[in-house]
């Protein structure tokens, strides 16, 4: 066996074609990858200097043979063979959707996003990158919303280190020729979340442009998809974001059918694909659409529409901009702490998913939100309080229903539910100084009281059953856990 | 001249008349007022002890005439004259609607209500009634949400001192028998109020009952609105609720027609009339529906659809339910003082008004709410600074349109407007560092920073004008007057 590799890590080969013409167009490289029965052909990519690859990720363990096919005679007919070594500790294969409305990873380990945004990260200086990198380390979020273009909008005009094509601003680009170097920072950035056990959410096209990347046409954008799938598609913590804010950008509804298929077809593991909105949703319902990635569409009522957004599309929801914590200008970014942990609360309990984001003015602008750097806001430790929790628990969260024994019941309290297992209310910005519950009958519950703002989490003596009354602090941003006593 | 009185001042006769039988019902009584070729037919009523008594606020200076009409003789044709003198200082005749979406006072004077709630104040004892008109006297409450029938609810379960009609819980009671002494403390708390300068916002019928008030019948209710406009229609300060939460009671669409109709037929001086919803609105449309006394429908979101309902009903919008600042268990009464004038700033911003309420937890049960005594919370000072700051401007607020010269300019600020003379901007929870305004061109503006929690009001140096810059404290609950410099 010339090579070993375990199962969900890149394998990665690379020979040396030709580097006359434009060997990005004019040369086709692919590779069959063949597990017994099991073959998988795999498309391959120029990275410059006569160098091809093709990268693999493997999802069986035993032995796979490949054999390469190429237009060009020195790439074609290529075989070899590795062997594929159970998964290393903790990598449990891409992400996909679990149960209509949650997310697992391919061994069936259960993810829960906890995300954030830093949409042009992976465009600033190594410094800054290795700053947000261990920034992240030390957070709890473990997926991040990123573009593979640069970004042009308020607080983003210095131009990125390096562009996705041949060329410059001044002189335009070449939409033929991808830039290597570009891509293989890309990269980096990427293997670095995975090792960090981040999922890149990956944004594919936005409207923020202004070097034309927006607006390449569509065979541009095709050949774009096919190159960035040969690249990407092999890391097992990619997720493609379709768009940001779709419907600010020129592309029409047949555009993005059209790429959101072609880009299934390129991507051999079918990674998880979404579509993000500015004003009007995108039809989630579309069959290339895993999974809600949601932008709030009301000025004060966000997360809150979880529980409807999940019954209309009938996939995860992902409420990935309900407004950053911040101080700018812009109202999207410049909520307190206190009501972005509250909106990731709303949405959580609700049986969906929320993003973070901050924007605080900064002397040199650089913001988190789309550049990186240092956290300086409170939300990000409640929100990692939040993660613990819900990850403690036995099962994803689903929102309350009207039990059979009572009516309006739920209306003032938001609820999240295990079965009749578990039942976590929450208050919000109310406060209470006092709740009366009505938990199943015939069932015993333990009870822990949770101040989501303070990070507290105290367990009450006893146990309640039926209809009781429990004493609240009367402060905002408490919850209430109640857990079946299996005693 | 038999006796004088001032303009919009309560003109009360009073007469022996018969005791037997039931002279509640049996005996007709009324009076004919002429003043020139102006004629009023003003309905009396019996007061016990064989007193028989008729009310008219006289809303023109000079000499009045009067001659009674009766099925009792004694009561029949009976004739006097007085004359009616200028009113009183701040005495400015009842309140009607002004401009669509506004009130005034018949005089002309602009009338901002700023309301409270005290569902059952009038039915407490003697001591804790004056303590509510104390701490009303002091608060900067103009208007007032109060029951004509005791309450039965939570926190609401002692008996009232004394009943609206004969009988007691035991025996039950007599419809047709109102109880006089009841009425004359209720009249004497409209009086107190009266001299407050408060409205009495009289809820006429509502669901939370446990004596058979709220199912008495068609007829008995039409009885019982008859007598309440003989006693109660002269008193200026007088606005009537046809129900509170009228989706909660046994009427049906017709009852209430019926009986906003005689109500109208009832009250010479045709008072200011709503009816108030649990759930769905009631058709605010209908004529006799002077304005729109809502609850808010939705949990998150409440006087911010203010601008929706002015637009669908065409009317003034009183938000008489967003919910009340507290800390007991049910959600619409456990706000914090920071939301219930954040609400207040949303809805008269829009060119609405919004009431208060208050119920925080109280060893004996007394909630500002229901109960009146004293108000413990943090919002009522907040509150009384918008409506000094509202008064001082020239004109009532309307909500801003997007300018011609801009789009999207409005949507992530709230703003009220007085045509371009005045610009009103509220940034909620919100918390900017700083904003850019885009005033009308070719306009100075002087620049008021307000910070509605901490109740300050800083005068900016210089003037504004056009497309600029402002910085911000970069805190929540700020606000931004421009003035259109006269200079």
């Amino acid at each position: 066996m010339d090579q070993t590799t375990a199962k969900w890590r890149v394998f990665e080969l690379s020979f040396q074609g030709p580097r006359e013409g434009n060997p990005f167009t004019e040369v086709s490289f692919c590779a069959d990858f063949i597990h017994g029965e099991d073959s998988q052909r795999i498309g391959g990519f120029y990275d410059g200097d006569g160098v091809f690859r093709i990268r693999f990720l493997p999802q069986r363990e035993g032995e796979w043979h490949y054999r390469t096919h190429s237009s060009a005679p020195a790439l074609d007919g290529l075989c070899g063979a590795f062997l594929c070594t159970p998964p290393e500790p903790g990598s449990h294969g891409p992400v996909g959707v679990l149960d209509t409305f949650h997310f697992a990873h391919r061994d069936g380990t259960p993810f829960y996003p906890f995300g954030t945004t830093c949409y042009a990260w992976a465009h600033q200086n190594a410094a800054l990158r290795e700053q947000t990198l261990c920034t992240l380390g030390r957070s709890g979020f473990n997926k991040i919303r990123m573009c593979v273009f640069p970004k042009s909008y308020d607080y983003n005009r210095a131009e990125p280190e390096c562009y996705p094509f041949a060329g410059s601003p001044q002189e335009g680009f070449d939409f033929t020729r991808p830039n290597p170097a570009f891509y293989q920072n890309l990269e980096d950035c990427i293997a670095r979340l995975g090792e960090l056990g981040i999922q890149a959410d990956l944004i594919l096209f936005h409207p923020y442009d202004r070097w034309g990347f927006a607006t390449m046409g569509r065979q541009a954008d095709m050949r774009y998809l096919r190159y960035l799938a040969a690249r990407l598609a092999a890391f097992p913590n990619i997720w493609w974001a379709m768009a940001n804010e779709y419907d600010l950008t020129e592309k029409s509804p047949g555009d993005w059918e059209a790429l959101g298929s072609l880009l299934q077809e390129y991507d051999p593991y079918r990674h998880l694909c979404s579509i993000h909105n500015w004003g009007k949703f995108y039809d989630h319902g579309r069959p290339w659409i895993t999974h809600c990635s949601i932008q709030r569409v009301d000025f004060y009522k966000t997360t809150e529409n979880t529980t409807l957004w999940r019954q209309e599309y009938q996939k995860p929801v992902v409420v990935d901009e309900c407004a950053y914590e911040g101080n700018i200008n812009h109202c999207w970014g410049n909520i307190t702490p206190q009501e972005m942990t509250r909106r990731f609360w709303e949405g959580v309990l609700r049986g969906g998913y929320v993003s973070h984001g901050e924007t605080y003015v900064h002397p040199r602008d650089i913001l988190w939100w789309s550049h990186g750097g240092e956290l300086h806001g409170e939300s990000p430790a409640r929100i990692a309080f939040l993660r613990r929790l819900v990850e403690s628990l036995p099962a994803p969260l689903s929102p309350a229903e009207e039990p059979a024994w009572s009516t309006d019941y739920y209306w003032d309290m938001t609820c999240g539910v295990i079965g009749e297992e578990v039942y976590l209310f929450y208050f919000g910005g109310y406060q209470p100084a006092f709740r009366v519950f009505d938990l199943p009958r015939g069932k015993r519950y333990r009870a822990r009281l949770i101040d989501t703002w303070n990070m507290t989490d105290e367990e009450l003596p006893g146990t309640h059953e039926g209809n009781f009354r429990l004493e609240l602090p009367g402060r905002q941003y408490m919850a209430v856990l109640f857990l079946q006593d299996e005693a």
